[in-house]
């Protein structure tokens, strides 16, 4: 079971506080528009504080009535006769900036905004948005929505939903759509076991964002699992480094809507989410340790497994199972996971054999076909063999435990109940997670009920439980190679190249691929030699210092950006007469192609040899910043999207990663005959391009197309470098 | 909801029937093992028949006792006052072939061996199970096992696994997991609709299998959907066939396990089953309109909506809801599924205008945004308006329906069963698919028990609703192009390839590849023209015939298999000068390559230019028989393969979505600027090779690889046919 370290609770005390504690956790609530009148939310919010005996102070505002369900009302914010942490506003759109100008004089903390009609709806409701933010701002109130759901913190008895039966516990939840909180109360409460903490909804993140929130949610000391339902973030880079950060201290769980163009679109009516690739957040959420899941259904499950149980060292999986068909689906299901089944010792066979019948099958999944139909509580003593083995990361029950009585005979329910406790204590002495599914699970035998309480969860499908071994398996792998790989730092910045950047800003243009080039060898990337020809008189010279090679020449315009289509590249050129006739054909061609072009003259570089051709882009994302993409060349990035991303800066781990993750992975280990490349050349130039754009905020995109990768090392063979003109103004 | 149309019907009583119904609906039933020890199958079967109130006799058979459980017992067969439909043998694995011997004398026409010990364990094992074989058939018995779970048949009262709380309704299952059923039984249990017709567990399927099994419940008219949980087919040629014709019937529903190497083990060691490559029986079962179902929770949710639901015309879903959350999760799911979102009509969007609020979302899919607050039967009405639109195949309720009471007020209550009536009276008005999902359905509130109890499921999972929607569409597709597309017929065989085909079997070696190319030829498959040179002298005439064209030439040696790796192909070639050395070239490098070879000379034909390399591969698979697969060439097939699998003979329907089916299908539409290629001519590529595999039994293999796939038409670059030795032998 899961135990927070005395590091980690220490990282939680000793880091800066949010300063959402101080209405997330209010000692004093003002409800404005407050109201008797049942179908009203300043109605519900009454009684959700009422019936769930928050002890804070309560204050309904109301311009006329005198009390509401028994509370004594005011008719302004400057009436009350004490502090206020947090407001909720009930009133709607139109009135929202002027209640925040009160709330501002009130020195109210925080303040819900419950009323939609704003971004979501267009430009009209922007505006009134942007008077929000600009009053509360200006009366130094946080603001929670607006278009948002609410929020409840059960621990602090606040709940200003009125949702009836919410248990309070460990599940932080964070939901742009408050019916997938509705959704997972309702699922929980048919478990039975799982609780919440706090929740918010995040509305339209005018003020207050995703990032925040997390921020609270790992501080919060209540909190077991941050879990997020996300349909867009507002800045996802702030976001990403709280994340990673959050991720040390306690699971974080991420469901992301917009996996789909037809989903970005519905999220983008709901709230007015501008979400961006859905692969590339994925890859950034992952790369921040978050567990990310991808089907809805999934949402608890994954929380209240990484609630309860603790990391795995590792993603290999002991199955034990009384039944031959779950144990056949969970091979396929873990497999296909990216888990395996770990190989067991002999010892581990040896002292299971001792305890099974002859038919069992000792080869994980571990069958033990008929030996427990008498005594169900030798699953436990299996489980307890299997986690002893060095081999085991996880252990995995597959099958009827709990449904022994029912099933075979009455008799039989002591040896169930005997085997839960077993597997109580198997629980809390191994530091292995087990993951326990059983077909029983839909109707809550006693067996599996003891389990459910005692903080053990039991799944009702192979699936969910084979999604939260792998979030087990993946958050330990996270943290053990989070504390060896740290992220690369940013190299000092080369005058020269500084100087390339300022000319470039001042004239207006993007690099040079010869500066390009420069900026890349300036800090290790290994880049052919180029010469720049400012005239046909040149050409001589050049050809007589590259000799034999053959050559490729491409025009050098600032005004040409897409060199191929103007007929400004040629290539296999070699000696003084092909140069001379090549480089007359690319003037002409450019010069019809853009009549009015800047040309500078072409540039000369040694053809690369034929190898693997890979992709490196950086762009800075408008949601989360600088970003790195890794793929291979071609049809791969263009038609199967087989790429994938890291936040930049990358740790070593990060580019190994990333590398490791594509699809078309076994064509750099070397495919029909050829030779594998060097991966770790690769590696070293993702991490060089990480740094290069760490030290010059003056990229704005960054193009290594193609590059080809060797047997040994690599050629970048195009570099391309656009400058982000409002950066270089600052430099 | 669903309707047996009379020409379904029709085809159910004329068909040829099984003889599956002697024994799976018995009337009388004889237990050998009888037992009234409660922990033995023998007592088990025994409660089962007597507590289901089973109308036939029953006779206990043991050699001791005088009656088991108040039932008179026999000490034999021979001793038994009647017939016996079924025989239920609980005894050890070695007494089975005596036991079966007996039965045969008695006349018994099924007998189910529970018994394992069988091929699953061995060889001695396998041997065992020959004997049961052997006596079963000299006896003219039929057995279901052995290692099986057993059987029932709940609508005729036969329940021999005496698993409590089983329903009866329209599920009929088949198992190679009694654990399986277990698992449906006890989920249909706890959503308290779904109801079971007949349970097999074909256990090693030594007599009969899977097809039998499907055969029987095709025709079985208390079942509406077949279900089976597959580990691995015994006949699976046979098991297309059956299932081609069942579907037109009723759906039939698969889980094939084994879809990874790790799952293929374990299922190997549980019942002994050898599965095929998973991609490709998945595509044969879906070319015979199987719905396949990936996930094993997804089974019971699939069934049942394929079994309470009509198929739909499309795969256009038009989804109505009433929170943004579930709408957008909703919009993810069905865009991957393949669904799209239905686009409404003006007049839809106008009527829909007419009831909803102005905030509401009108477009695809409908957020009623609050519409409904007060009102949950409005919800019914916006069901109706998008189900009358043209645009729509099916309908898509998502959101909280059944909650509104608990959520907003109890007074509701009334506005909810009133949409529940509506929306059932919907459901038999109109011939599209209704598909709910609540959020609400896990605590089962009223509105949602009277959907479910009118025959409306109700999911509490977007994924799986999700997965309805797809099936239902896919079925409704498949029924509607069967009828247009019929399965290619084979053409009359040439009396030239005969004798080519005769030559090499006499020869014992495979067909040339100039034979290959003239039996594509003989079909009406453009290959380019060939010639072989048997000597030098021969180079001269045929430089001239070609002329400027460049040629490729390649050995022809009944003992070069792999001519590139011999050194045996020359590519470019032009003149008889160029000919003469890449002939000498050519025999010496072959000559060193294999000393031993008889080479016939060589095969010169002019070069094909660039397209997009196609490969088109059939073999007789060991489980399906002949199997055509299609796929790009180079790294899809061998990295990332992607390919598409189809059973022969294809329909034209078969062959064109093979072409659909590829990832890479935008290749052949075109990427980087290339044109895009001529797909009809593929398609007619596709049906001639099935054709020809049709025509001649004597193809073991045969490779188009590659193929250049043009814009206009194909060219066929090299051609292999291997010859069965044995069929040849037959011919």
């Amino acid at each position: 079971m899961n135990r927070i370290t005395i590091a980690e609770a220490a990282a939680t005390v000793h880091g800066e506080r949010s300063p959402l504690h101080d209405f997330l956790s209010p000692d004093s609530i003002a409800i404005i528009g407050a109201s008797a009148d049942p179908t009203k939310r300043g109605y519900k919010a009454m009684v959700g504080l009422i019936k769930g005996h928050y002890a804070g102070a309560i204050y309904p505002v109301h311009p006329k009535l005198a009390e509401v369900l028994g509370v004594r009302a005011y008719p302004s914010l400057d009436a009350l006769p004490g502090p206020v942490d947090l407001a909720l506003i009930c009133t709607p759109a139109a009135t929202v900036p002027g209640i925040l100008e009160e709330c501002g004089r009130k020195g109210v903390k925080g303040a819900i905004v419950l009323a939609s009609g704003f971004k979501e709806t267009g430009e009209e409701g922007a505006r009134l948005e942007r008077a929000v933010l600009e009053a509360a701002r200006a009366g130094g109130v946080r603001v929670i929505g607006p278009n948002t759901s609410g929020m409840f913190n059960l621990h602090k008895k606040v709940n200003l939903l009125d949702l009836a039966n919410v248990k309070a516990g460990d599940i932080g939840f964070i939901s742009q759509s408050g019916n997938m909180l509705l959704s997972l109360v309702l699922e929980a409460e048919h478990n039975g076991h799982v609780g919440f903490s706090t929740y918010v909804g995040p509305g339209n993140q005018t003020d207050i964002g995703f990032n925040d929130y997390l921020r609270y949610l790992g501080e919060d000391p209540r909190t077991r699992v941050a879990t997020l339902y996300v349909e867009g973030f507002r800045d996802g880079r702030r976001f990403l480094r709280v994340a990673r950060e959050t991720t040390l201290k306690k699971p974080v769980v991420v469901y992301k809507s917009g996996a789909t163009e037809e989903g970005r679109k519905a999220a983008s009516s709901h709230t007015g989410a501008l979400a961006g690739s859905y692969a590339m957040t994925v890859d950034l959420l992952r790369q921040m340790g978050v567990s990310v899941v991808e089907d809805s259904d999934e949402i608890l499950p994954v929380a209240e497994g990484l609630a309860l149980l603790q990391q795995a060292r590792g993603k290999r999986v002991a199955v034990v199972s009384d039944g031959g068909g779950q144990a056949t689906i969970a091979s396929d299901r873990l497999a296909e996971a990216g888990l395996t089944l770990a190989p067991l010792s002999e010892e581990t066979r040896r002292r299971l054999a001792e305890i099974l019948l002859p038919q069992a099958s000792l080869v994980n999944p571990v069958d033990v076909a008929g030996s427990s139909d008498a005594n169900p509580a030798l699953l436990a003593d299996c489980l307890r063999i299997v986690a002893e083995d060095e081999n085991v990361d996880s252990v995995f029950l597959v099958g009827m435990f709990g449904g022994y009585y029912t099933r075979f005979a009455e008799n039989l329910l002591g040896g169930e109940m005997r085997g839960a406790e077993a597997m109580i204590e198997l629980a809390r002495a191994t530091d292995k997670p087990l993951v326990i599914y059983s077909l029983y699970a839909p109707v809550k035998p006693p067996a599996l009920r003891r389990l459910h309480e005692a903080g053990l969860p039991v799944y009702a499908s192979i699936e969910h439980a084979v999604r939260v071994l792998a979030a087990l398996g993946e958050r330990g792998i996270h943290l053990a190679t989070r504390g060896q790989s740290e992220p690369a730092a940013a190299p000092e910045p080369d005058a020269a190249v500084l100087a390339a950047f300022t000319a470039a800003g001042e004239q207006g243009r993007d690099l040079f691929e010869y500066e390009a080039r420069a900026l890349l060898r300036a800090h290790g990337v290994a880049v052919a030699e180029e010469r720049v020809a400012r005239g046909a008189d040149e050409l001589a010279g050049i050809a007589a210092h590259f000799g034999e090679q053959a050559l490729a020449m491409k025009v050098v315009s600032r005004d040409i950006l897409h060199k191929s289509d103007a007929g400004g590249v040629k290539l296999g050129l070699r000696g003084e007469a092909e140069l001379r006739t090549a480089y007359d054909a690319i003037l002409s061609s450019c010069r019809a192609y853009a009549p009015q072009a800047d040309i500078e003259g072409v540039l000369l570089t040694p053809m690369a040899r034929k190898g693997v051709e890979i992709i490196i882009g950086v762009s800075r994302d408008p949601i989360f910043g600088p970003v790195l993409m890794f793929g291979l060349g071609g049809i791969f990035v263009e038609v199967l999207e087989d790429v994938a991303f890291r936040s930049i800066p990358l740790s070593r781990h990060d580019a190994r990663s990333m590398v490791d993750q594509i699809k078309a992975r076994r064509i750099l280990d070397g495919v029909r005959g050829q030779v594998p490349v060097d991966t770790e050349a690769l590696v070293d130039l993702l991490l060089k391009v990480s740094g290069i754009v760490s030290a010059y905020p003056q990229i704005a995109e960054l193009d290594l197309n193609p590059v080809m990768a060797y047997e040994d090392g690599y050629a970048v063979v195009d570099a391309r470098v656009i400058v982000d003109a409002g950066e270089e103004g600052k430099s």
